[in-house]
């Protein structure tokens, strides 16, 4: 046993020292159970230490349960388990693209760091101690304000802060909004299809059942939401994702009679609503119905993903029950919250917003200009909005994996549509254009292109 | 209707302005259903506009649904609801309190705000792109690495950065969990009596069956947990909320070996385990059994609640279940959590301990000399540890809110001890000592020696 206090950290003094290298030795299974230790005296004098800090370290792992102490018996290793020193890996690392057209996130290097910064620094020195308390449970006044007015201006959303909940990212807020309607005992919700594959399995995991309503070219099919028995329909009217059409008027008004004449709730998931590039952004459906629709925006498209910030506009209806489920589910640092409102009240959200509106845009017109002249089969479908496009294939859905895997031979990242579809439908693939940075992009497209290059030509 | 646009914002531009003031007309009830608007040359010529801005205005509101045109017919309004006018108060503003002894936060005076601040600036100054992306679901690995570290040091914590999850606080962590545990049929929990009201709640909500276990002067009865089914037991064993006992050895002893019999998980809530003031805080009940123990730490105690930082160490066996629920669930900006690595990297967090342990302990000090000088029947259980004391009384359940009345009239804060009872047991009062900021303590506690010399001595 005396090879392990060879280890003693000097710097760590010498009762906590010997503790550490005997912790060690018993987690490690150096120092097998039921081993007897040497006395405190002969220990004390090996080590040249005092007897008092040998007795004081046994007793000390005596009370952890490291050691065990018998009347008359002395000391012995108790029965504890080795240290773990499997290394398991849940996720692979991230794989890295030479050609980034995965959609998902805007792009990481136009993120505004030093303009945060300064936000962050505002938040905390200008800010009393109460912002470093709990807070309130549906997220800092300051920041509910501004975001009434954000999402007033930006978005058409008839807000008031006391209606207003905020969260670590909309998957937070699906979760507990989830929660909440399944405690309302609204268990039924519609879900588009297709649609992002996370947002029914959240549904459910709150103990939802789900209901899937196909999508066509003027957004969600409000006649067959009217033949389910949905009690709420999670929707992205702005700009479907994927499909990337926009919920045509007459849809609108037909979704908000259909949540009017069964109580329903639509669930508008704003998720880029702020970047439109042919016209002004169409307001949000919330808007013509402010009590009954739940309206979610997030920072993690304007701004970046790691940020963590999402919001709900909630019916008055709907304010306790989430603010109950959330008190124990949602919790943002507030000293980010503070910087977020300090950021959106200075008016660099809009500023960020009008910059990469126009990256883009730009972006945008450049991979259409390049599938046109490469690759003519290749058609986005949608309207000019967004950080992403979809293209529909024609032929079997083998054809998607086909070109996925040519694709990653290429080292260009794209996503498959099939896997946001429930019901059959064209195979496709879903493409985005914001995730590189800015100086790669030029590149990455030259990617894409040697991509459709080699890609023959649908069969039909 | 002319009314409404003498409020055009010159500001916003001509087409803006004029659909705000629409929209803001629609929605406050002055412009009603049905009415018909004026035609675009009739106001265009009125307002001095380009006809192509009025109609431009007319069509997005059309596409908003505010506005329906009709083949021949004109523009009319449609038909939608008033902007919610109600400001609901879900929570009151919080009471002040000139004696603030009502546990649950550390001091928030005492935050290291230029060293967090200086921790923000290098955590994103020093990080490349990938910080600003959605990130691993356990957490930032860095940040894993140094928690790992961390409680491996302070706690003794067997840990390796793999299985660790960071979450937005232990409510957020807990919740993941039990819901964890339900997806992996284990319904069963049981929790400590007396415990917080929102552990067995959160649990509840995640549709896990309670068991209470009865907690004596060594802490969590083993023997009756023993009794249950419990699949997994809530604890608190460095220092019980709220009764302040330390879990004593033989029953650490016993709950490991109840874990490995049964199968059973142990859920460490860790939640002050870092301030112990009469002697080396014991190691982690985790250190006998990381693979039985889910070790739960928090910066809510050691920091400050409003970072909302929190972290679970898992077993082998629940990382896969916990990070799939987490993906969904629990979110933490990157940019804090590099924050959060940075801090304890340099040991500032240490720093900051050692500094409040010896700032606590002073207060408790000044507490239980005070509570003995001057109300010798209100006696403090359990250990020299934590931000809390918990004085039980005699009598009946009613003199419990006798105290507090009496309390709230002096402007002095505590917690009831019997909501946080399942069973019947004695009345009491839970009194923090962190909360004040220090130039205000000697003041709270001269609020404190006020009111106890006004209470009647207890009849017994």
């Amino acid at each position: 046993m005396f090879d392990l206090l060879i280890d003693l950290d000097p710097s760590r003094g010498r009762q906590a020292g010997l503790e550490d290298a005997l912790r060690r030795g018993v987690t490690s299974g150096q120092l097998t159970a039921g081993a007897r230790l040497p006395s405190t005296r002969a220990l004390a004098k090996e080590l040249g230490y005092a007897r008092a800090t040998v007795v004081a370290a046994y007793e000390q792992l005596v009370a952890e349960g490291f050691l065990v102490a018998a009347h008359g018996a002395g000391t012995s290793i108790a029965a504890v388990p080795r240290a773990p020193a499997d290394r398991p890996r849940v996720d692979r690392p991230p794989r890295r693209y030479l050609g980034d057209f995965r959609p998902g996130e805007p792009d990481r290097s136009s993120f505004p760091r030093s303009e945060w910064m300064s936000s962050l620094r505002r938040a905390l020195s200008a800010s009393g101690d109460d912002l470093l308390g709990y807070g309130d449970p549906r997220g800092l006044e300051e920041l509910r304000h501004a975001l009434a007015a954000y999402v007033g201006r930006a978005r058409g959303v008839v807000a008031n802060p006391e209606r207003i909940v905020v969260f670590g990212g909309f998957a937070n807020a699906l979760a507990v909004l989830a929660e909440a309607l399944r405690g309302l005992e609204r268990h039924m919700i519609a879900v588009e299809d297709p649609a992002l594959p996370f947002h029914p399995e959240l549904c459910r995991r709150a103990g939802m059942d789900i209901e899937r309503v196909p999508v066509d070219a003027e957004g969600v099919r409000v006649d067959v939401l009217a033949q389910t028995s949905a009690a709420a329909v999670l929707v992205t009217p702005a700009h479907q994702y994927p499909l990337g059409v926009a919920l045509a008027a007459r849809r609108r008004t037909a979704l908000v009679a259909w949540a009017r004449s069964t109580d329903g709730w639509i669930i508008e998931d704003d998720y880029d609503g702020e970047f439109r590039y042919d016209r002004q952004p169409i307001g949000a459906v919330q808007g013509l119905a402010p009590e009954r629709v739940v309206y979610g925006g997030t920072a993690s498209k304007s701004l970046a993903a790691g940020v963590h910030l999402a919001w709900l506009v909630l019916p008055q209806a709907l304010v306790e029950p989430v603010v109950e489920t959330a008190r124990w589910r949602a919790a943002v640092s507030t000293i980010e919250q503070a910087a977020f409102a300090d950021f959106i009240t200075r008016g660099r959200l809009d500023r960020h917003l009008r910059q990469m509106r126009a990256v883009y845009r730009r972006r945008r017109d450049a991979v259409i200009a390049l599938l046109r002249a490469q690759a003519p089969w290749l058609t986005m479908t949608g309207i000019a909005a967004g950080l992403h496009g979809t293209v529909e294939l024609s032929g079997p859905v083998s054809r998607e994996a086909e070109i996925l895997r040519v694709a990653e031979a290429h080292s260009v990242g794209m996503h498959p549509l099939s896997v946001h579809r429930h019901a059959p439908g064209p195979p496709g693939l879903v493409i985005g254009y914001s995730r590189p940075a800015g100086h790669e992009f030029t590149s990455a497209l030259e990617r894409l292109g040697q991509l459709v290059s080699v890609l023959p030509p649908s069969s039909g």
